[in-house]
């Protein structure tokens, strides 16, 4: 196997420490999240299309637009979103700060926030955090800032793999948190990956845009998206791989660990959904292009009435086909097969008759595959979310209270 | 004032006869309903866009792109829809025999179906019931008819009001279903106006577009539409008023009425919505064009977090501005005021500090106006909404089984 699976996170990579520690912005949980890198990396970011953008997203994505960075300096409790000038004047101390204990130049430096909007961050806490928390950077650390940016998360998220180049050993590792796609009061959906590949920026971007289309982008909790979304790599070189500057073989490996990465994480989340309990996984066959399959899938797993129906293990197959027709995808219903697991239920549009005990069965697992085939071409596209339950709505309707 | 609210439905205006039955879809309940002009009509219609069209759907359209029909038949407890090649002969059956237990034509026919997708209608029962309606067609039969579209619906939804239109008396009424935007096993949305107003074919299609553009169109439940949704008006000319072929000032008096036929029943659908225990009313300020503003407050009623906080009593503006902010809409974050009934909550898209006591008196009310001005231009659109409870989620687990 040319790469394979190991344990860890951000501290996987060569050359990457980490930590986490409590600062004050939460009562007791760890709540200030910093990795480095002992060398400068090349980094590649990827943001929330939301158009209320919080301010260490606007900050961050100025530092990494050089295609640089060393840190990633990551508070959770508090989203420092719709917080005006005063909150980039916040995101712009905790880089600064940051530089100056690591002794770093400042636009090398990523800030993140997690956490409730529309509040300003109490930066004592957070700036005497920063200058805690240098001291604590351990090549073990990355499991303490994996849950230093938890929010709702039940759990932390990491994950890594090696990859051979020139036969030398790469490690990609990364943490993730997020629980639903958006809290826009307890924002959301972050993931920061560590790499010792050697990779030029562009290319490091190009990965990075790729399988976060393929990652990230597939998967939807309750289809909101956040004020803070952002997904972040930082590659150093040490493994001393020769840089990879073109789309050679050594690229499309890279990228494919890249993308077990990102994809693996970004399942964690939605099975860490808030009030899921059902794991859908929903392939899209023979769609005429990705954009088509991605918009079926996504739809047919953004919709309220497929959530509930698998909430409530119906086999409701008018619902699956129904959500796909309020797509704007071109497709001709009369081709739609439908598969719950292995069990067909709908074929060219029309319902089958099936056995209600077997599809009983399938559906009281907690993970469940849907398939529908549209043959319109030759793309498959498969992508996750979570069920809508009971506890969803409880969650979510005393949250901020 | 030149228009007034009266009562009754679609028996209101001159020259329409109704009836609704029980003819076996059902148990027990009302399930078969019938509109009948005693001369011909104009008529113009609006279906649901979604690509899986029910048979009713796609026969109705061919019927009615003629500008002219007589009779409504809809059936209730089986939509007719993904039913294939079998699903269309029903549908012209149903047209066919309504045509000939009445002597009309059978493309004067509009059929509608709504209830469970991917069932074969009963054609017995159907067609018994075809032969049995004729005879109860009453111009007191508007109510009758109403019962008997409802699926889930918990009340029956009448409205009419009357213009003076060259001295004349015009009536405009109708009656309308639904309870989610969408069921696709209990599809849906439907609204069938009558009025004897004379006007040509094009200016009754303008506007019936126009109306149902700011009226069904505007409201969400689940934020699904349906395989089986129709909106029909049948306009017989019984008033005897001179023709209608201009955007003339009689005209636009008509609009307004059909707009407000069209926006009472529409609300009354929200009002009904599954499990709603919250009747949301999101207004749009200053947008710089309809669509911008309806997109925006379409976004934030289509939000489960924004529905969840309302169902939880929470005053989260975080949930509002996100979800503005995660439409296409061009608009600036930092131009952003919300307000909570009267009670200004963001401004400039930032929080501002508000007394919480009052907020919770607001939030505590069946009735909220959630208003944003987003300051872009000089458009003001309305949308109206249902918050997210726990009882939806029963409703929509259990459907089904």
């Amino acid at each position: 196997m040319k790469f394979q699976h190991i344990s860890g996170g951000v501290t996987a990579a060569k050359g990457f420490t980490a930590a986490g520690i409590h600062c004050g912005i939460k009562k007791s949980k760890k709540d200030l999240s910093l990795i480095l890198s002992e060398v400068p990396a090349v980094a590649a970011g990827a943001y929330t299309k939301n158009r209320f953008q919080a301010a260490p997203v606007i900050v961050t994505k100025e530092h990494v637009s050089s295609g640089s960075a060393r840190a990633i300096i990551c508070n959770s409790g508090n989203a420092n979103a719709c917080t005006g000038e005063q909150g980039i004047l916040d995101a712009k101390r905790m880089a600064e700060l940051t530089a100056e204990v690591l002794n770093i130049k400042i636009d090398d430096v990523v800030v993140s926030s997690t956490g409730v909007i529309g509040e300003y961050l109490p930066m004592d806490a957070v700036e005497t955090g920063i200058r805690d928390i240098a001291a604590k950077l351990s090549t073990q650390g990355g499991h303490d800032a994996a849950e230093a940016i938890m929010t709702t998360d039940l759990v932390s998220k990491e994950t890594a793999y090696t990859l051979e180049v020139e036969g030398k050993t790469v490690t990609v590792g990364g943490m993730a948190k997020g629980s639903g796609m958006i809290h826009p009061n307890m924002a959301t959906m972050l993931a920061f990956i560590t790499t010792d590949i050697c990779i030029s920026p562009e290319l490091l971007q190009k990965a990075l845009t790729y399988t976060v289309e393929r990652s990230y982008n597939l998967i939807t909790v309750d289809g909101d998206t956040s004020t803070n979304d952002m997904v972040i790599v930082l590659a150093n070189g040490a493994s001393g791989n020769s840089i990879i500057t073109e789309e050679n073989e050594d690229y499309h490996w890279f990228v494919t660990v890249l993308q077990k990465v990102n994809t693996e994480l970004s399942q964690m989340i939605v099975r860490d959904g808030e009030g899921a309990t059902k794991f859908l996984e929903v392939t899209v066959k023979n769609a005429a292009s990705f954009i088509d399959g991605k918009s079926l899938a996504m739809g047919i797993l953004g919709s309220n009435l497929v959530k509930t129906a698998f909430f409530g293990e119906d086999a409701n197959w008018g619902r699956i086909v129904s959500s796909m027709g309020q797509t704007d995808v071109e497709f001709f219903p009369e081709r739609v097969d439908v598969f719950l697991g292995d069990l067909q239920v709908t074929q060219n549009g029309q319902g089958l008759r099936f056995d209600e005990e077997y599809a009983k069965k399938i559906l009281q697992e907690k993970d469940i595959k849907i398939t529908v085939d549209i043959k319109m071409g030759d793309e498959s596209v498969t992508a996750w979310g979570a069920d809508l339950s009971h506890n969803y709505v409880t969650i979510n309707a005393s949250y901020r209270s």
